[in-house]
């Protein structure tokens, strides 16, 4: 399956500054190889395909113009800079990108000096160009020296709120700053909002040149009542003519479109820019995802995110497995709430598949809406629903729902409207790596007054919690689960409601009690049967709720077990804080209890497996039984000594 | 002071149907009653006086012509919402504005089926409004009905990228929803960025009326090019003529600028609009904070928010304090900083005052970015600025500082990226209430691998962690500091750089240690104080981080007493739980240890003094006295059992 293709010119580059040594013609020639030689890597180790086929000219085009890593060059998002890897002196890690220990799939500030910032969310690259703008302009100083600053940014990152405040401050702050919209029509999924409806509008227009010399002196054939003002009405027509008037409006100047694919429109652009640039300006070029692949030109995601793949035919490796997953698990049970109560209705953020609510779209498309990437409005969206009476399921990723956090607080918590939250992807995510781990969820929500906060343990309780979150209407309500399959458990026709704040015991046994929240329970059920060969039987609980907490429960374990041990998939402050504070109110510390919290650990773990990042994380069965070996040392010998 | 003025038209409103059956010559004459009895009540108890005023027109015009309460009329931020509280039945109580027990100083769900959905941060009343609307057409149902959805936005609020994101997906939708942009030229501070010049430009041009007029049938004037494309062209002139093309070009109909302030503009355009929109309509209207009182109209803050004040002269009662404002201590003290180091940098989403920034702005004007409401770009700016080699401080209240979390999280903490977080407005902050308490950020920050997390306990250490973080370049640094006056401790003349993750005992006593972190540090001494007299000496220690945590010290502290209290201006999952897995984790627990965790309670906390609401919350010194008295049984008892 492995190809490695023929790449003289590509062979000579070291770095970005061999480029700027080249002609015209050889930069043409060296985009082929280029875009052969990540065709070849991805079917090696998977990951994002398309975004990066999608800025071969553009990636070539940019090193060879500026002066990087002088000059800023940020990628948005950065699932596109896989390119980029290649041509600044990481070619030969390109095929290990994404693998453990491996080449992230992301832009990475320690992994090179040509990656000045990191990302994996979107639309955070105009900010931080501009930091690195104003930075340059009041003197600031950092590694490969500071120069301009460039983000290339897609149409989808554009729609979000963020992106917009950034223009919004640059287009104020007047710097010098390029921004170049990288137009593929297509973020991960099909683009919406009306900021799409505008730039499809751009480019049915005819190309800037022709137009723009066309605009010159065109204001004597204004009719009169344009003529006066003159200076607004030539503004006006250069908007008219370029088409460019919403960046304009934002104090940029518009340059586009152009097509990104054409060295010979990108080149000598790209080249102006740099010569006379003085303030912030836009150059919007179009591209197409997957360029020059076909199976991912013609694939219905553009190759967005693939498995290993065979290079001739385009076929993706993909491991089989019985279980659903639990994204799946979701979405078929939404479907069947949503089949029943024509009140249930469901919120994303540009994800409708990563979430599966495509599949309750099919179902009832007027019942779900994708906002696009904007996570802020998405909650409030839903907020607004629920106070008009529907029951919004709001599906985000953990990781994205951060986005949103003000959201959940101020107009979900305060007002006690009953959001359903759905968050995915909880825990560690695998390949994606720190950047796309759910962390911090069970902490942030949990802390907020009346919010519920359950975590599903295996895909029956992610069935039961759908069911519980759509037949709670007293406040707001969220439950957790992971990425990828469930353990494989028989699953239930139909979801049960849940009594709210009540856990449930898995096995019951002496000594040492486990109070397990989430997917790591199928891990400590594994600890238990080694233990269980060297005579040791814990008890093990199913917290299914960290808030409320399942008081009774959590004291009677306290009081009949010499140890009690939680376990979670996320950062300290959420549910084995939650616990601690409990045990230490009710005054089961003051007498003695060993008691343990299990939580992700204080760092950022890099991508792997999601069970290898759980083994940083200390969080697998080895790690659960030797947490009990050892608690059971320290309680026998607590036990001997008050003896 | 009490001023209650003649309203005879005023008296007879109890409900906004009230005013349907009022003439248009009697609405403008109750408007001007309206002002009036808005001016005498604020200045009995002080609030947000400018941004009522702005609206009185607006406020009699939407009840008079449209259908509230079935009809949603959702005010974004809500400050301006008192002439609205006066109209929907609470003008009995409007003399309670903001006081313990009274009216809210912002709309508030459970308060009226007037007030559909609750603000106080900005920028949520399109994506409220939406979910109305989109409810509406569901089928949803909910107290008052379900018709129209009109959002109330300032221009200051429509630049947040929020408001950007709710234009771009309504838009998109193209439901029947009405957004008012209620312009002002001025948020809290003067506008910032690229969109108040836009709007700025915008009512410099003609009003509507004439040059829509004008516009009909002056496509056949233009030049051969334009032609052409006859819709495109007759599009762009609209947007030529009438000015909004950036509303438009997000898919609203845009109609305006009106004056805000006459009736007879105001009612027939919303007349018009209610009996013929079909999707989406922005109406913008100028408006004057503070209009028709003098002494908001001239005040540099147009009134924005007042303390008591005289009708006649609009002097205002203002409580004098020899103590300096920690606000301003923060300010002083970053003024040093930046003129000795002149990377010292900062960044604040229109709180310049605030934050006490302005102040900075003075001196080092270059160097002080006010990036408007923008909290996530915001963030990221500032991220960008420290990949430049500068050293920004964010200075953000706690409660908006949740706006840029995934920011904090994605862009600072994953990149180490040394940005000093300033953090105004932590704990609970008095007649804002619920919605601008600062209760999160601990948990929210501390849980953040390589994220350094302080609060000061007086004004004094504030000044020393704002040199400590100028002078910390290894990663992300954050430090809290509360609302109001400090406790008059002696000032440094310099601020001194602590030690990372040292805390320090305040008082060596026994039995019980106090281990406090922010501003409790006073209560504690207070209830020390009362306790001596009854042979009770706590050990008081101030931790000063939450993270590191002195893990020297908290052990030591544990070690060395019966009972362990700590305490902090936050809600659960931030410092006492990092203590409470330190504790778990060193064994401490095992063998017994009485300890507390005082932190905020699980709910949302009304308006009062700040001292009213720590006294909701149980954090003053009477009830910092009565948990050491209740531990101490709980010790002494032990201790007996155990001899």
């Amino acid at each position: 399956m492995s190809h490695h293709p023929d790449t003289p010119l590509l062979d000579k580059v070291q770095s970005p500054a061999d480029l700027r040594s080249l002609t015209d013609s050889e930069l043409k020639r060296l985009t082929g190889e280029l875009r052969t030689e990540v065709i070849s890597a991805v079917s090696e180790t998977g990951g994002h395909l398309g975004a990066g086929l999608g800025v071969v000219e553009l990636t070539v085009a940019l090193h060879a113009v500026f002066d990087t890593p002088k000059d800023k060059l940020i990628w948005d998002v950065s699932h596109q800079c896989y390119p980029h890897k290649v041509l600044t002196g990481r070619r030969n890690r390109i095929r290990t990108l994404r693998q453990k220990g491996g080449l992230s799939g992301f832009t990475k500030r320690s992994e090179s000096v040509f990656d000045p910032f990191g990302a994996a969310h979107s639309s955070t690259s105009i900010s931080a160009a501009l930091g690195f703008s104003v930075a340059r302009d009041l003197g600031g100083q950092c590694d490969g020296g500071l120069g301009d600053a460039i983000a290339v940014i897609g149409d989808g990152s554009m729609s979000a709120g963020m992106a917009f405040e950034a223009m919004n401050n640059a287009g104020h702050l007047g710097k010098r700053l390029i921004v170049i919209l990288n137009d593929n029509e297509m973020s991960i999924a099909p683009p919406t909002g009306a900021l799409s409806s505008y730039l499809s509008r751009l480019y049915a227009e005819e190309p800037f040149q022709e137009l723009k010399a066309a605009a010159k002196g065109a204001v004597s054939f204004l009719p009169e009542p344009f003529r006066e003002g003159a200076k607004r009405a030539k503004d006006m027509l250069k908007g008219m003519t370029v088409g460019g008037t919403l960046f304009e409006q934002l104090g940029f100047s518009y340059l586009g479109p152009i097509d990104g694919h054409d060295l010979d429109q990108l080149l000598p652009v790209l080249r102006t820019v740099k010569a006379r640039a003085t303030g912030p300006i836009l150059i919007h070029a179009i591209t197409k995802k997957g360029k020059g692949y076909k199976p991912a030109e013609t694939a219905a995601d553009k190759g967005h995110g693939v498995s290993k793949f065979d290079v001739v035919t385009g076929k993706q490796a993909k491991a089989k497995s019985n279980a659903p997953s639990y994204t799946k698990v979701f979405a078929e049970a939404l479907v069947q709430e949503a089949a029943e109560d024509s009140r249930v209705c469901a919120v994303t953020a540009a994800m409708p598949d990563g979430t599966g609510l495509g599949l309750m779209a099919e179902r009832f498309p007027s019942r779900v809406f994708d906002v696009g990437i904007a996570e802020q409005h998405g909650v409030t969206f839903a907020a607004g629903l629920a106070a008009g009476g529907m029951k919004p399921f709001c599906a985000m990723y953990s990781t994205f729902l951060q986005r949103g956090y003000d959201q959940v607080v101020h107009d979900v918590a305060i007002q006690r409207l009953p959001v359903r939250f759905a968050i995915d992807r909880a825990g560690l995510v695998g390949a994606d790596g720190a950047t796309h781990a759910g962390a911090f969820d069970v902490a942030y929500m949990a802390n907020l007054p009346g919010m519920v906060v359950m975590a599903a343990a295996d895909e029956a309780e992610l069935k039961h919690m759908v069911a519980t979150a759509a037949a709670y209407d007293d406040g707001p309500i969220a439950f957790r689960y992971p990425r990828g399959e469930g353990v494989g458990v028989d699953m239930p026709e139909r979801g049960q409601v849940l009594e709210i704040g009540k856990g449930r015991i898995v096995r019951e046994g002496k000594g040492v009690a486990i109070l397990s929240f989430g997917t790591r329970l199928n891990e400590v059920e594994t600890a238990c049967e080694a233990l269980a060969a060297k005579g040791i039987t814990p008890t093990v609980a199913d917290a299914r709720f960290a808030k409320p907490l399942d008081r009774d429960m959590i004291l009677a374990l306290a009081a009949d077990h010499d140890a009690l041990i939680t376990i979670e998939e996320g950062a300290i402050g959420g549910f084995g804080s939650h616990v601690a504070q409990l045990l230490a109110e009710a005054g089961v510390f003051d007498t003695g209890l060993t008691y343990r919290s299990m939580v992700l650990p204080d760092t950022f773990i890099d991508q792997a497996s999601p069970r290898d990042m759980y083994t940083v994380a200390g969080l697998n069965a080895e790690d659960i039984e030797a947490k009990v070996l050892s608690v059971m040392g320290v309680a026998s010998l607590n036990s001997k000594q008050s003896r």
